[in-house]
C-alpha cells in the first residue's frame, strides 16, 4: 500500500496563485477547452530534464501542444507485441486520434540521459548494465549512434554530437511506424528535429538538405 | 529515412519573442542551471493533454520540476526483464540520481486515455483490442480498476472516478519499485497523488487517512 | 456596463516577443508610417475566417493593405440611407480618402458563412430566419445568387460554387457606389476577385474574359 | 456589370513566394484546419487601418484568432431591424456559432476614422455630414464620446483619448447584445480593451479597476 502525503505546502501556495490569476484570466478559455476538447496542432516528444520548458518557450499554454516527456526525448522503434509501450501510445494517440499537424522532436544541451549513454557505451557505467537498469536499458534506444560519435573532439563535443543523434535516432524510429510514414508521405503530418543549448537559449533544427543541425 | 522539416516560422516567431524576453531576464539563472546541473526538488507524472500545464500551475518554470508526461499519467508496475521501460527510466533517474524529495502523480478530467480504457473495458472499443493498439495495450495498466467503477452513476461519474483510479494505480505500482519504497520507508521520498478539473481549475488531492480525494 | 478584464498573459507573452523582433527591427518604418500617415497601394475585403492570413499571403506586413474583414466578405449595395453601414465606410474611406489603386475581394474555401446561407436557402436553417439572426439577415446580400447553384453537383460543389458567387456579388455590389464606378470606368482603380483554397493553398481569379475562376 | 481585373503582378510574385514557404512549411495544418474547421480561441475587432497587423503582433498565424476589421474598430449597438448589420452578424458567429473564449477590440493612435469624427464634431467637416457619407455616418456611433474629450488638451492629446473612448464605446456597445452578456455574466466570454501606439510599438489595456488604459 502507498501512503500517499498532502501536497507540499509550498506547492499549494503557487497553486492557489495560478487559481486566482493565470486560470482566472483564462477560464472561459478552460471550460471551452473541457467542453470542445483539445485540438493542438503539434505533438511535441521532449526530455524530462527540469530545465526545459517547451510551453514557454513557444509561447504555448493552453491546448496548443500536446507533450510527451521521457528520458533524452527517445522514440523507440514499431513493435507491436502487446506489451505496454507509453511513447508509443502517446505518438498513436497524437497522431491517430488528434491528427496533429506537427511532431516535434525537442533535444537539448547537458542532457543526463544522453551523458549516461556515452559512458555506459564506453564501459565506464557498470551501474547501468544489466536488467535492473531502466535507465541502461531504456538509453539502449540510442546505442546504435554511438559508433557515429565515438572519435569526434573530446568528451564535451561527443556529448553535444549524441544529443543531436538522440533527435535523429527518435526521427528514424518515428518512420518505422508505418501509419505515421503513411501521413508523412501524404504530407498530412510534419516531423521537426531540435535542440536547445539550455545555457546559450539558441535553438537548432535539423536540416535535412545540409544534413546538419543549424541556428533556426 | 525521415524528411525532417525547419520549425513552422510561427514556432520561430514565438522562440524569438521568448529568447528576447523570458530567457534573456533569466539568463544567469540559465547559465548556473547548465553549469552546476539540475537539481529539481519534485517530479511529476502527468498526461500529455495539451490543457495540462503543471509547470505553471505550479509557478515553475526553470530547474524545480522533473516532468515525465504520458498518456493518462499511469506507471506501470516494476518489471526488470531487460525490455524498454520510458516511465520507469524516468522514476529511476529522478529517484537514484537526482534525488527528488517528492514524487507527484497528476491526473485529470476530461481524460481521453481514460475515456477509452473505459470504453474497452465496457467492450464499446473494439479499436482498442489487440497488439496493433499501442494505447490500448498501455491502457491495460488501468483495467485492474473498472471493477471499482462500473457500477457507479452515470458515464460521467464513471469517468471521473476512473481518471482519479488511474492516480491511485499508479500510487500503487510506484511503490512495486523496491529502491522506491524503501526510500519511503526512510522518509526520504514522499508520494502525492492530485487530479485536477481543467474547466473549474479545482485541485484535489488523494487524503490518506479519509481514502479519498479532496480539495487542496 | 463591461468589465473588461486585462490581456490574457498569453497574449501578453507573445506581444512583447514581437515588441522586441518584428517591432524592433521595423521601428523606422513605424514612426515614418506615423508621422507620414498609410498610403496603401490596395484593399482587401476579406473574411474573419482565423484560417485566412493575407497579409501572411501577399507578404505585406506594415502599411501596404487596407483590410476590411467580415463574414464572407460580402459587400451590400449601394445605400446611402442616414443609416451605419460599416463595410461601405470602410469602402468610402480606402476610395475616397486613401485612393487606393486595387480593390481585392478574396473569398475561400469550407467558409461558415457561405455554409449558412446555402442551409438557409434550402430552408434547412430555421435558426437564421428572422430578425434576432445578424448572420441571417447578412447571409441575405448572397441569397440572390443561390438560384445560379442550387442546381449543379454534390453539396460540396454548391459550396464552392456559392463562395465564388459570394466574391462575385461583392464585385457586382461594389460597382453600385457611382464614385467606385467613376474611378473604375477612369482606371484609377482596377477590380480584383479572388479565392483561396485554404487546404491546397490554390489561389484562384476571376477571369472576366473567361467568365470564369482559374488559377493565378 | 463589374471588369474584374487579374490579379496585380506583384501581388502574384508575392502569393507564389507564400505558397512554396509559409503554405509549404505549414500544409499539414492547413490541411488539417480544412478537414476539422477552425477552433480560434479569441475574436478580435479591430481597424482596417493598413499599420495594424493583429496577426503578427500576437504570434497567431493560422486557425488562432478570428477578426473582424471595420473603420475605428466599432460595434454599433445591438439593434435586430431586420436590416443587414455586418458587424453584429461576425460577433453573433464568433460567440454563438465558434463559441470563442475572449472577445478584444483593439484600438490604434493616429486613426484616420477617429481623427474624421473628431472634425465632424467640431463642426469641421461637412463632407462627413449627410446621408451620403457611409464614413459619417458610421463614426456616428462614436459621436456619444465626444462629449468626454471636447475640453482636454490640445488636438492631439484630444485624439488619442477619442481613439481609447472607440474602444470603450465598442465594449459598452457588446454589452448590449443580450446573448453576450449572458456569456459574460456566466464566465464563458471575457471582453477586453486594448489600444497600440504604431509608432512607439506600445500596447496599453483598459484596467476597469483604475478606470484607465495602462500599459501591458
Amino acid at each position: 500500500m502507498h501512503e500517499a502525503k498532502p501536497l507540499p505546502s509550498y506547492l499549494v501556495q503557487r497553486y492557489q496563485g495560478w487559481k486566482v490569476t493565470s486560470y482566472a484570466e483564462n477560464r472561459a478559455w478552460y471550460q471551452k477547452l473541457a467542453t470542445d476538447g483539445q485540438h493542438p496542432r503539434a505533438m511535441v516528444i521532449s526530455c524530462c530534464d527540469s530545465r526545459v520548458n517547451v510551453i514557454s518557450m513557444f509561447g504555448a499554454e493552453q491546448g496548443e501542444l500536446f507533450i510527451h516527456r521521457n528520458i533524452a526525448n527517445l522514440v523507440p522503434p514499431y513493435q507491436p507485441d502487446g506489451k505496454e509501450h507509453g511513447t508509443s501510445a502517446a505518438i498513436e494517440y497524437a497522431v491517430q486520434v488528434l491528427k496533429v499537424a506537427h511532431l516535434i522532436v525537442l533535444g537539448h544541451s547537458n542532457c543526463g540521459g544522453v551523458q549516461g549513454c556515452l559512458n555506459m557505451c564506453r564501459g565506464d557505467a557498470p551501474e547501468l548494465e544489466g536488467n535492473h537498469s531502466f535507465v541502461g536499458r531504456w538509453m539502449d534506444i540510442l546505442r546504435p549512434k554511438y559508433d557515429d560519435v565515438k572519435d569526434i573532439g573530446d568528451e564535451d563535443t561527443q556529448l553535444r554530437a549524441l544529443e543531436k543523434s538522440s533527435v535523429m535516432m527518435s526521427l528514424e524510429n518515428l518512420m518505422s511506424f508505418p501509419w505515421l510514414a503513411d501521413k508523412v508521405a501524404e504530407d498530412t503530418l510534419t516531423l521537426h528535429g531540435l535542440w536547445v543549448d539550455i545555457s546559450a537559449g539558441t535553438l537548432e533544427f535539423y536540416d535535412t538538405q545540409e544534413a546538419r543541425f543549424r541556428a533556426v
